[in-house]
């Protein structure tokens, strides 16, 4: 049925542009969330069926988030609807307000993701065999997920189990968000429960205890920290993770890495990139990992297409890349930018 | 200090303009709350000096609410500024939705204001006597603010006592928010909290039981139902009222109407108005009745102000009104429009 | 697999919104056609599966089309892409430009929908079996379809019978484009080619020979052109037509009527309409009356969402109709605008 | 080598559209200015090839307004440049704000014309003969211009003079902007200029003394006030004015009237129009008469053309109309509004 | 008459700004065309008088591009308007869809230009006496509108020989768009045509086998292929080229040389340049080469001029530029960047 | 009362945003004015309590100004409002048009600031007891409203004495505008009004006479210039300077310095700093300075401070900056740029 399928929040996003969000009067808004975006990515830039399963409040907000997921070409048939208690109280639509920042200004936000729908999620509620059953190749989730509350990480646990029961591939990023665990255990806590949930895993975004620099990037470092995470969790196939060096807000030094069969695999270096808005770049990574790792390619031809997805995915706005497969395949080749028309 | 004070919550408005919610991609945002709103036309139009007793989560969403605050003229200084936990999950801002209307499509939207800082304002976190001992001549609150919580009713009743005790007059609006009660007792509880704050009222927006239209309009009935209302509150001085006559959601007929001393003054009518944001026209009118009552005019006069301040508030977009003195003066007093400049 | 499968063009619509085309510098964007807008409409506001069989060119323009109607909700699956020559010589996208009007101002524009790859599609490359295998209900399409070319006309003669023996119903829209037909002998070539498709279809949108007026409304009259039109073709089961006297174009009376078993139904009037774009009102009735059909509803029933349905299409901007379901339903009651919040 | 060369001030005008002058924080720029407006609906709507005689200083602010009029179809070779003083303190452009209105809130705005190149401009700066010498048949200038300052009324006079010696019509309109005069004499001193400039006009825009009501038009009256004018000026061959009743900033009757030859000419009415903006529709009403006068039209023709150019004019935003002349020719017409594609 | 005519297209540009064509939503536009755009800086820029000579469809679409050649200070008079047919089956005006592009993502588009008024125009459909009679100085064209079509090269070869038999100047851009030649023999074909108009050229922009790098410019390289040109075509005076490094999209080394009378010349180098848009660069450079010309400065001081007007053209969105003479001549002397206020 | 109180003019700036005052259509306002963007910078960034003294003329253009620094957080209640006279050729609000440069293309604009009602404003006007009477601890002021005018000359030196008398700190900033001072004497006439104003000053900002530059700063030169400042006025107890190297119009190096105590501070140097909007960064920067003083922050942490102050306002639009005070602190301690969220 579905390339691939994600499990995670889909947030709305409220994006001032050039602005700043807190002195700004007009918003764009986009869709977005870590696990999301892969399966956006994956659906708009590589053309595969991607479903997300998610849950949403049915008000407004939540319909709006499903007119940016469907715009995503995502299909939005496993989405759960929840009725609204009328203001918001016990279940709610994530949002985030995020700014893209410029130069020695970060890109900066604060999200307002408590009592979603989403994180109120709980085991037994989503039946994975009609999800798995019918030929779905992939399940990609992850840490944000994960995070959100104690019920989604058992969801998440279950998630994996049952993709793997069905032959489906599992992919896990180790993204954390420190907002989520605060009062909770913090970077520990997470730790943990990736751990826990690693079991389950073929494919990593993330390499605990690896420093992830472009310039500064060391072969045997990497090499020692991927061996170290897959001996403790020998299931894991392959551990992928960008490089990068922010030298400002506007300009990044970006790569990607990965690691499979005791071999390092590494792309091509994008060095000095301008940027428009990094968020979601990491996210646009793994999708182009996922699409050449479904696509039969060689890990090297995949890592070089992760890299030019998310280096593609920063020169425009929002969490998703507006990049098509030509232009990734392109960038991804080394190929220089010339005009098209 | 200051001619007003309002006790109420503070939200943030997303406004898709002449778009609908659901499939908007660009918000205009606007500050918006029923007890705010009426501070906020006393300092814009009718340039009072009025301040806000509100609490905001200190992040951007509630910085930027305090930048359209200090835009709005109302002094922010009194605003309770609460630390966030990351990710809103205890201690939010308020934000809704709401979109004009159109013709035949009614005005609709949803608030997304559970766990709000203010909704867990407690009894003692102000200290009133700050607030009133400078010769503040008003306070104005009312049923929302009062219906966020069991708490908030608490503080509302704390306030308006502290207001009488200083010698100021209080204002009370018999505003009701299906959306806050349901669960909670819907329209009789909220009856029965606003029953008990009466108690403490001089000047009351609503009356229970009377039907508020403009051709429909009968003085018996509005007597009637006035005077029970005072027979149970007999602290209560006036008693005011819009009228409305919805013949789309782009043409109305508004008017309306107070009770006072036994008289009835109903404003002048205006009939077949063409409407761009009904949104906030009552909070306008009852700045209107306020400044009127303050600057010692006539109750015929400031049911006059009232209705031109709440008919002009839905000739733009915005809770808020942008109409001058000069502009609500000269429609009171039936003036021809005519083009300036 | 869908409930409606519509046939027809789609081309991108170019709306200079509260300015004019001639001295714009500003775009909004669009998708729209005839026989589209009713797929959209069923998919966007009655939550049908709605799929639309067409053909663009592999082009940012065409994927442009393609982002849009995602966002619509229509199942992009079944469009037939078409490689490009450079510029568009061959084989390209429509698109039109429309301004909406204002007062005396009518709503006016220009088409560039020539030598389209949908008007090039011919008899054969469309496999309907495949289209009306799995459990389609309804195949709409109509005159302006049919009237792109010699070889679409003969398509959708080949659509409607393949529908018709899968056992859907089939509907056809009257739609004449007198811009399409110039030079191919205009309004009487066209009511030929209608002639020869009408013998496959159960519902029709039109009816020769009558005249369209909500206040000079005669039912004899609409009786006697429907039962004309079907003893010519017997198998006609229900005729249906919107009624409607422009004031100007920012004012409209808009009702709709229809002809079923020897009976009339006609729908509740809405009189003195506020428009703000009424382009695609008459594809949003017939949205209305499909559904209603589709539901079990009565005709009676049908007819008033229908109307319903097509006066909240004007009453925001672009083809397509961002009414929901509940706002169709609700005004089909004739119950009152009230705000929702 | 001109149909009509005017001669006026044209002026940067900053339109907050949907919103208000005093809390905007974007502006739309457009150019106007009375005499200019005339000839720039006679460029853009009638196809006149018409020039501006005015004075700018050469800044951004001048270039920007350049731009304008070369977009506008005017030809702009007859500015003459002045230097800046750098800031703007003895020779400046003009700007004014003006913000639409709505419903009861009446368009307003302000002028910031003062010290400006135009209000300097001096007897004997501009060469009339080159402007007359080659076959211009139409000069249009009028009280705007003319109460600039002293100076302008004289260069005013000298235009006239000019104009008349070399065979060009001359027309006059009477607008009066108390603005401009105040300190200055009042209504009082315009009049008296208006009255020594009158001399040498055959067409007048304004009739003294007239009523200018649709409903309450009486030929008797309007007879009597243009026999008064005319016989203290034989000189003047054609008085005409506009029709208008004020419903609200968004509803007006518009209409039209002249008065030659002993005969009162009345165009068709144009009851409750809807009205976007309403500036500039006074002098797209002058433009149409002037265009039937110069298309050898009759005056019941060219009544109907200038009040269906007035009317048309409120329906867009802008001082200048964006309407075409085929517009213009069926609403003069008479002719109902339908849809064009 | 004029300083320079431009035959050409003129298209309608659709820019969607920072977003992607394929999923914007909002477009803004422009004129755009090779050969126009050099008359269109010469007017705007260098403020010469400027005409072009084309084709266009007299539909709204047509005015438009009418609307923006007026604001360009292009005289619009000698474009021959066409008839359209309903749907521009035959004759349209050319669009184009154009994407700035940013970092590593390259500028992008497609164009829709088959068919247009321009490429079915026919030898002696323009008067060449009329342009040339009247002391026109300079003739631009190029190989873009040579290539639209077998017609369009005559038209060329007549123009140019018009311009040579008038004494006029005569430049030719050896401009290739790959998409015009696809299926009509390919570069081969377009350097054939070429060849032949090169005959009448005295003018020409691009150098047939020279690389044209600003860190590996050959000057013997350069000298070689441009001496080798001439010998084939004797009659050319001056043969100048950009030099261009693409880094990114968003950064360029950018520079020029130019050869005459067997010299080399070299303007200063823009090294490193941020680009906003690119498009038209060229073009630009083109037209300060011919402002040197015209104003008979020495060649150095032209393709200084040159390559100043390039390099400012890409500091700012659209085809055409909106640099001052002051500017570029400031750039083009190597003067440092300061604010001006 | 206040921290600071800065007296200046405060024009409306008009801001074309990514293109160019000549042909704009579209104008975002800001307000600005040397001296006053440091209040507004102290109150919005570093959470001061600031007031401007000003004067505006009372029409909408000031009411706008008003709106938009009640938004900048700065206390508006000591302007003094002018009346005006109907088209400001008495008494104006000042205005400017500046763009922000795009690489070789600098910041540009023009200003309209003549007969303002600030530069009228004179001696005795202003009641300086009640300003400095309730503890305000600061008074900024400079060499741009010193020079609008003999009289604001004589105002500057009257508020310096008033401040230094009620023990508040004093600071100057030698900013010099061209366009003020043509025709009334150049550099070397506001030199000798800065000399006569510095005596009253504790702090300045600029330095007399040395090279501001970052790559080429010499602390000797720096010390021998402020030595020899200071020994004119042994006043003035520090002396403050940004310095800057402009490579384009997009990047800069930026970094700051001052002198006290005979010691020379200088800050971090943020090198080749991409810049979106450069104007009122030499604010940003005194208000940094000022800020640290006024905290008792050593000067090295103040300079700091000042630094980062400036290098972010660069990094957002208008005059004014947006960031935090926290981002101000983390970028003055050179930690490096995250996304926080």
């Amino acid at each position: 049925m579905w390339d691939v399928v994600s499990l995670g929040e889909v947030m709305l996003r409220f994006d001032p542009g050039e602005d700043r969000i807190n002195t700004a009067r007009n918003f764009r808004v986009w869709e977005g969330g870590g696990e999301y975006n892969v399966a956006r990515n994956l659906a708009k830039c590589f053309r595969r069926r991607a479903a997300i399963v998610t849950a949403l409040a049915d008000n407004q907000i939540g319909r709006l988030v499903e007119d940016l997921i469907l715009q995503g070409g995502v299909d939005a048939s496993q989405i759960l609807w929840r009725e609204t208690d009328g203001i918001s109280r016990e279940v709610r639509n994530g949002m985030y307000f995020m700014e893209r920042g410029f130069a020695s200004r970060p890109p900066t936000g604060c999200s307002d993701r408590g009592n979603t729908a989403i994180s109120k999620l709980k085991l037994g509620e989503i039946d994975w065999n009609v999800i798995f059953a019918e030929g779905t190749r992939w399940l990609h989730t992850g840490g944000i997920f994960a995070g959100l509350s104690e019920s989604t990480a058992e969801v998440a646990s279950e998630a994996m189990q049952a993709a793997k029961e069905s032959g489906a591939i599992v992919s896990y990023d180790l993204n954390y968000r420190e907002s989520l665990w605060s009062g909770r255990g913090g970077r520990e806590a997470a730790n943990e429960l990736n751990n826990e949930l690693l079991t389950f895993a073929d494919v990593v975004f993330g390499i605990e205890g690896f420093e992830t620099s472009v310039t500064g990037f060391s072969e045997r470092s990497l090499r020692d920290a991927a061996t170290t995470m897959m001996s403790r969790h020998p299931n894991i196939k392959i551990l992928a993770t960008t490089l990068r060096d922010v030298h400002s807000a506007s300009q990044h030094n970006f790569s990607g890495a990965c690691f499979s069969d005791a071999q390092v695999f590494r792309s091509k270096d994008h060095m000095n990139v301008h940027v428009l808005d990094r968020v979601g770049s990491g996210d646009a990574f793994a999708a182009g990992l996922i699409h050449g790792v479904l696509a039969g390619e060689s890990l090297q031809t995949s890592i070089d297409l992760a890299s030019a997805s998310g280096v593609l995915a920063m020169a425009s706005a929002g969490d998703g890349s507006s990049a098509t497969f030509r232009e990734i395949a392109t960038l991804a080749q080394g190929t220089k930018s010339t005009t098209v028309r």
